[in-house]
């Protein structure tokens, strides 16, 4: 990155809060000497936990605590946070980036949470109803991205249709190339499915622009035959989460395997860097960073298990999709098929 | 098993049709020395290819070849199927269960004609609306059942209710426990998921004699937090196939990264005995077999894709459900429930 780029980050969200969130800012910001970060949270905390980690003068001109009171709970209801939760980490950081303060925010808090405070401050693109979680998926070639994996429920075609055009934005601003659509269905066949796929296969078919390339099951959105993958947010989290799980027990059963006998130990610590290089590139988790796409501004959401390395991965994100400017492709692409349509 | 079991087997059904049936039919066959199969397919094919097979007496004394017309197609409609393909080798081997000569069919062929088949001759249980596809996952324990895999979209909560029964009834009369009955959603919370999961939760929570333990999210489906996983079968078919895709993706890496140079293969010489018993552990599609429930009779639908083995796994676990008598079991604890309803 070259010009300045000022994050705000929910320090005290997620599982481990400030013990993850801090380590992972200033590795960031040892990176990228461009970079400011406006550290929401606990003022007195954060200043002890700053204070035991003897920062450079640089980072610490380049970190700026901003105090906030009671943090979101994993557990508050939307409606909650949003009636009891205004000063909280992950609030003061969404309204700093409302306020252009801040170019992206980024927490590990609670997702609904996250997305109301999205909807309330930030607001939605013209044109899109609901805001859409996206995110990157391991694939044979590289990667594609899948969308909506849990922010909605019950989507109607038109939803879906919105998903397509936001993922085909993203992608090409984020890849350079465009985008091949794929909707997430049970038979590539357009008998097969159910009555939101079939309505949404007929609508994002007929959106001009879009590279549409139909259906695709579930044993293909791991095998890199569509760049975006459009789903409904319950199918999209349920797909993913049930393919990390798989992989967790994978990786349980090498370790299981490789442990059983001295020989299998000594077989293990020779393919170390094998295993070790294989974990990386396929936990699902490990390229950590969803993005609330719809809202006009970057909110980035890190799992919320996220060690320091995955969350400062999240915080790349962000840079990169300020730097890419994807929000503002989205409207600008928006509103050219907006127009098109009232012709 | 102790008792004659006779199997009726859709040789002409799957990817490779009698290449592998027959195979499969035959080692299972050496096996179990009280089965008799029904091969139906085109008889002078299969006359031709057995005899090649260098058979025993015996072996031959328990495979009846029933010559069967048109096989059904990948693509052809569930509707097309029952009017055009009563001949089909898929269609006899199915009618068979339904005259008693069988005590449970075999396919790999196109799921959807199997299902219509299925409901057209066999008949549902009473109290039950659709089948459903069940089969089981690996876990860490070992493995738990997942209904429905793709029979039904768009489900109501008392079809998902009906799953929970025959599901639970299922698993208790193959693993000899009471099974724990988890619904699959995007959160644990009962404010979380869909319409339909909510009205399901209570529906299911309320419904005397299931240990039902409440949502499962995604990640939980592999780490065997419950014994039977329900779901609408667009999301159950969506989920195992990313998990397979995903499973499928990290088998190619492995090879891809243990074949890099010299020394990674020579270390995949030293450690192919514990890969091997990985992949064998792991491939979901491995324990292949799932059971098309609520019908009046033993349908076995294998993967399109199985090679003998898995095709022969198939076979076993159809007899392991002849031996349990799933069915009428299912029919017994259906109507002490529709009884108790009554009340």
């Amino acid at each position: 990155m070259s010009n300045r780029v000022i994050l705000s980050v929910d320090a005290m969200g997620g599982d481990f809060g400030p013990r993850v969130t801090l380590p992972a800012c200033t590795s960031v910001l040892k990176k990228h000497p461009a970079l400011e970060i406006l550290l929401v949270g606990e003022a007195d905390l954060l200043n002890k936990q700053l204070g035991r980690m003897r920062l450079s003068d640089d980072i610490k001109a380049r970190l700026t605590i901003v105090a906030s009171g009671d943090s979101v709970q994993m557990d508050d209801k939307p409606s909650a946070a949003i009636r009891h939760r205004q000063d909280s980490s992950m609030a003061v950081a969404v309204k700093m980036v409302a306020e252009g303060s801040a170019a992206a925010c980024v927490s590990a808090g609670n997702t609904g949470a996250l997305m109301a405070f999205g909807r309330q401050h930030l607001k939605m693109q013209p044109g899109i109803d609901r805001p859409a979680i996206i995110a990157s998926v391991p694939t044979m070639q590289g990667h594609c991205y899948m969308l909506d994996l849990g922010a909605n429920v019950d989507c109607s075609e038109e939803h879906l249709l919105q998903f397509a055009i936001m993922g085909s934005v993203m992608f090409e601003a984020l890849e350079g190339v465009p985008a091949r659509i794929g909707l997430l269905n049970i038979g590539e066949e357009a008998i097969k499915g159910n009555e939101q796929v079939r309505l949404a296969h007929e609508l994002i078919r007929q959106q001009k622009g879009l590279n549409y390339i139909g259906f695709i099951e579930g044993n293909d959105v791991f095998a890199g035959k569509a760049d975006v993958i459009v789903c409904d947010g319950f199918v999209g989290n349920i797909a993913l989460k049930s393919s990390e799980g798989l992989a967790k027990l994978i990786s349980r059963k090498v370790r299981r395997s490789f442990t059983r006998n001295l020989y299998r130990r000594l077989l293990a610590f020779l393919a170390y860097p094998v295993l070790r290089e294989l974990q990386e590139q396929m936990d699902p988790s490990r390229r950590n960073g969803a993005t609330l796409l719809g809202l006009q501004g970057i909110v980035m959401k890190s799992h919320g298990g996220a060690n320091k390395n995955c969350f400062a991965y999240a915080l790349e994100q962000a840079i990169i999709e300020v730097e890419q400017n994807v929000p503002s492709k989205i409207s600008e692409r928006l509103a050219s098929y907006l127009t098109s349509k009232d012709q």
